[in-house]
């Protein structure tokens, strides 16, 4: 099989360091560069992580700064109580940045970076999106047929209810797509193959603080990583969910390109609100479903993961993580 | 155990037929009223319905006619391809209607019939509501010291995802909740019990047509009835969903109030969206919800149902139908 050509889109993030450091180590994916966005924290904080991430796991591969708000709104507050002041569960990085580890800073914007890139590889590039979609967004719009050369467009967000949720951060909202919910509308309405990965699945795949243990013993440098980055976070689930472990959120979208027998999912256009009390939700409207919709159905499908096999997940994220694939 | 003392807010409609069969064959059942609503119909065929279904299986329980329209929108059309024609899966009742047997037109209007019925067993009412929340609303509206002197509000209406929907009639929307967002808004934000049975529970709820041969063949009149009313209501749910039976929406509400054990429920307060592409859609926050949500914290927790024992919710039906409690 050749290799997953990937864009990786991100806003570090424990969880998306987490799926960082899964990409990087396994044989299949051949990261293309990392973009940058505003997100779980500001996008000097989340380029700057994308760096030392870029730096220290994957040498060599570029990263792309990318948009510092969503396209009609104010950023949101860095959600440093989840993921630490420093964006990184506030482990030590300067060291790797005075070092001179850091990635590269390309000289385009992020969307500038995807544009280029997927023009460049035609048919071949997957975009995985796990921070608000405000970067694609921008991407479509300065050249809208890049959603034609694009191989698909993994997406960490969202929610459906089959898990009993709608949201993490409102009643009906989850984080990335809250983030920029015009951006979300957009790209999930665009005529490209999209993915969506969301809370359905995300909050369904827990790793136990033994499991983590288990990588930092048996992972190396990047099982101690995992365990490192990961122990603010653990706190804040344990705090906020009573969960003794964390949700597997943006590396079970690295898993849905490598493994996607993995997920059970639905097809159907999605929609995004844009305002009122649920801004932020995604509602599909399943290909199943007999009555009209007008508002959905003059849209793309999509495919939403709405169950997953857990251990499958678990496994591999372990296996690769660990070097015994 | 003393009788549920109940009003029946109804829009008859096949399955709030099979549901009216229901609580009259029920011992523990004392209804006070039917209360009609447009809805599956128009407010006239609904309200013969309910006279005629009443005469019939509850004779001596007055009828008082409701709303024609919701609060601040046009009538919908009658769901004449769900429920036929003459709202009854197109079954004979002129017959009931001509030999005099329709129950009396109570003077009073719905809304009022619900106040003056509620104020005189104060705690003791329980409201069960299985079409547009007009009538409760109006109620409310004109009298909100009822809401501390009801028992209960059971409704069948919305949809929390949890069984992979949102919506029946929209993607997000359940169609009696569709019928009024506004009124339901307002109805599950009053200070009074409310209990939520949607499609999360009522789609996992299917009588087969099997069950309901059996219910014709062992249930005297009130079975032959059941099957005779239910033979449109099943072709259509064949024609649109593909189902070799019908799902159980409006009886699950009286099952609720019979035996709530048989239902998994959930706590938090629960908003309707009253605009936008979702209008209708019912949002709840769960009580285990960590993060702050403004617009759902200040309103009283709604119980919503959530998973369902099938077996002991058809188990009762089928034994009340059939006597055999």
């Amino acid at each position: 099989m050749s290799r997953h050509k990937v864009i990786y889109d991100t806003d570090p993030g424990v969880d998306d360091a987490m799926a960082l450091v899964f990409q990087a180590r396994h044989p299949d994916i051949e990261l293309l560069g990392l973009t940058s966005v505003f997100g779980n924290a500001t996008i000097e904080t989340t380029t700057r992580n994308a760096r030392f991430l870029a730096g220290r796991f994957a040498p060599g591969v570029p990263v792309a700064q990318g948009a510092a708000a969503p396209l009609k709104r104010a950023a949101p507050e860095p959600l440093a109580w989840i993921h630490g002041d420093n964006g990184l569960g506030n482990i030590a990085i300067e060291a790797g940045s005075e070092a001179g580890l850091e990635a590269a800073l390309d000289a385009r914007s992020a969307h500038r970076f995807v544009i280029d890139t997927v023009r460049a590889y035609p048919g071949e590039v997957t975009l995985i999106a796990v921070g608000p979609l405000t970067n694609l967004a921008l991407a479509l719009a300065e050249d809208p047929q890049i959603a034609s050369l694009v191989k698909q467009v993994v997406i960490m967000g969202g929610a459906f209810g089959t898990a009993g949720v709608l949201g993490n951060v409102t009643p009906a909202a989850e984080a990335n797509i809250l983030g920029d919910p015009d951006a979300a509308d957009i790209v999930l309405g665009a005529p490209w193959p999209v993915a969506i990965v969301g809370l359905d699945v995300t909050q369904r795949t827990i790793m136990s603080q033994d499991y983590l243990a288990s990588l930092r013993d048996r992972g190396g440098a990047a099982g101690q990583f995992v365990w490192d980055v990961s122990r603010h976070y653990e706190a804040f689930h344990e705090q906020s969910a009573q969960l003794k472990g964390i949700y597997v959120h943006d590396s079970s979208a690295v898993t849905y390109v490598l493994a996607p027998h993995l997920y059970t999912t639905r097809s159907g256009p999605v929609r995004v609100l844009t305002d009122g009390i649920a801004v932020g939700q995604t509602i599909q409207k399943p290909s199943t479903m007999p009555v009209p919709a007008p508002d959905w159905d003059n849209r793309p499908e999509c495919t939403v993961c709405i169950d997953v096999d857990v251990p499958g997940m678990l496994a591999l994220y372990e296996r690769t993580i660990c070097g015994t694939l």
